[in-house]
């Protein structure tokens, strides 16, 4: 780690001065590009992408090749950890991912498999390794998974879902049932993580996509209990990586999500985030929160935008340029090149000399 | 009015002191009810049943004749303006709301009709007087309308959406074409909710289902400005007229919402009520917020959800219970009852003598 280049990311993360906001985009690596529809086409299939190291390897490379960003993201999904589970998760086409077996009952829950990392997921600790090879320190690598919560969701409705039916049944119908799911969704993050990070990952991100629907104190039993256990875990192996929360819609929360213990907490757009710095008081580094919809603007638009987001955190250290949520497949990536240069450009002036 | 037999959600809409918190249901009058099935059956469609007064009635009239319930709320949609503006609504089997003609261009926006509420939605007006007559002041009736905001969304998008990338565009490229297609929606909302008071329903409300998707700024512009709107032109023409507002997901927003000058805010079970209280101080009556998922519950689970919303409004007056989002379509209605009679037996603690 200490050879590595570009240290923009990890020392706002490890709470270093640095000389301009660093950025990264959300799903950078995604159908926005032409070459990553070209890679993914002669995959045929999102899971065949995904599962193949040295195409894994090459769509995470990428956006590294064609922008000039602070970090990679390893291209993956939140789903590998169920599918592992043994829930064979599948793309139904024009339609997002779906499980052939749900989760539904106390004895689906029962008999999940815990999968170890380095042999269900092996994969992806080649596609790791593959890609910290390619990367050759230029930028750090930033490894992840979903929340026990948010991946729980998609296990037990199967697919995605607009009213969360199965999901509420099981938490207001048989709240020991989900947290027994719950735990066994962590365990497996937590060595999911862990393997991550000792394949070469340097700093990893857990992803809460579905916090956001629940009431305040569910969040704080149902999903924010098991990020703190993943927090914790990975503070005893590997004391020193950086960890980033994120809840979508978790604006409410964020003094919570700061006090766990995690290096940073990724923000919305939805928040502004000077009120999410005031909430947090500098204890975290803060990741966002440009709405992705700008990417549709003119130039004069996106600067303006991405001028207000810097101008909200405002001066300081501890603030990582992204998106508030994932880059939409139709954005043009003329307009991506434009706003991580217009955040190298306006970022200076809010970093000390 | 004075008439009215149950007067006590107007009382709490109009800061009068109650025996216990009133309660009404978002969705009331909707599929988890076999009689509304069969009702929505004989009419065919959907649009034939909100577009024909007597099945109108008759399906905003069982939930009252099943339940003891506070209030009626006028069966109907939010998306009836937009077709009396020219999109041609249907319903797409299994796939929610479309509109034959989405607004996308400048053009589209200029073109749009403003309709005359009592001619083109006649058939609304006629709704509300018959279930005026019908209810026999026996309980208030509730009239409606999507906010601008949430409107132009559907409208624009042509069907419901997960990232809204045409309402983006148009929001971040041609801010001027969406402000012109904002003040036209909110022109036809006026009259239309000014039609719906002539014409019987005793308060109103203005369910602002998309601005949970805005920056806080594009809150302020896009959608809150529109309501403030409808809430200073009512207050013109209908000076006395109750109105509530919700925003889903617009939990940060709550202070902002409740200086328009409106009498009641909603709330979504994202929110503490405790919470909600400390942030509007008082200044409009709060309607929420059990989480629908809830009444996927045992009945011990249920009554100690209802128990946990009116503790978190705590003792006061100004309370409508209610849930945070509609109620889904595969809830038990005897689950239902039993959330309402858990109300009427556990509130009256929390009012004055």
């Amino acid at each position: 780690m200490h050879s590595i280049k570009n240290t923009r990311l990890l020392d706002v993360l490890n709470n270093k001065p640095v000389d301009r906001t660093p950025i990264w985009i959300m799903r950078q690596a995604g159908r926005y590009l032409p070459e990553y529809l070209e890679t993914r086409q002669r995959a045929g299939d999102f899971m065949t992408l995904a599962s193949t190291p040295d195409l894994a390897c090459e769509v995470t490379l990428q956006p590294i090749r064609r922008f000039s960003l602070d970090a990679a993201i390893l291209f993956s999904d939140i789903l590998t950890v169920p599918d592992a589970m043994g829930l064979g998760l599948y793309f139904a086409a024009g339609e997002g991912p779906r499980f052939k077996n749900p989760t539904r009952t106390p004895e689906d829950i029962k008999q999940l498999a815990t999968p170890d990392p380095e042999t269900e997921l092996r994969y992806v600790m080649d596609a790791v390794r593959l890609i910290r090879r390619e990367l050759n320190d230029s930028v750090p690598l930033i490894g992840f998974a979903g929340s026990p919560w948010t991946v729980a969701t998609y296990m037990v409705e199967g697919s995605g879902s607009k009213e969360y039916v199965h999901i509420k049944k099981l938490m207001y119908g048989d709240e020991n049932a989900l947290h027994l799911l719950l735990s066994k969704i962590a365990s497996t993050t937590i060595a999911y993580l862990r393997a991550q990070a000792d394949a070469g990952a340097q700093t990893l991100m857990v992803f809460d996509t579905w916090g956001g629907i629940l009431t305040p104190r569910a969040y704080q039993a149902f999903s924010l209990h098991y990020m703190q256990k993943i927090v914790t875990a990975l503070r005893e192996s590997h004391a020193s990586i950086p960890i980033t929360l994120f809840t979508k819609n978790g604006g409410m929360w964020l003094p919570d999500i700061a006090r766990t213990g995690c290096n940073a907490v990724g923000v919305d757009w939805t928040v502004d985030l000077r009120d999410a710095r005031a909430l947090t008081q500098d204890r975290v580094a803060l990741q966002g929160n440009l709405d992705p919809g700008v990417l549709y603007g003119s130039r004069v638009k996106i600067k303006e935008e991405v001028h207000r987001v810097l101008e909200s955190y405002g001066a300081g250290e501890r603030h990582i340029f992204n998106l508030g949520h994932g880059i939409h497949q139709y954005i043009d990536p003329d307009n991506v090149e434009f706003m991580i240069e217009t955040v190298h450009e306006l970022s200076p002036a809010f970093h000390a000399d």
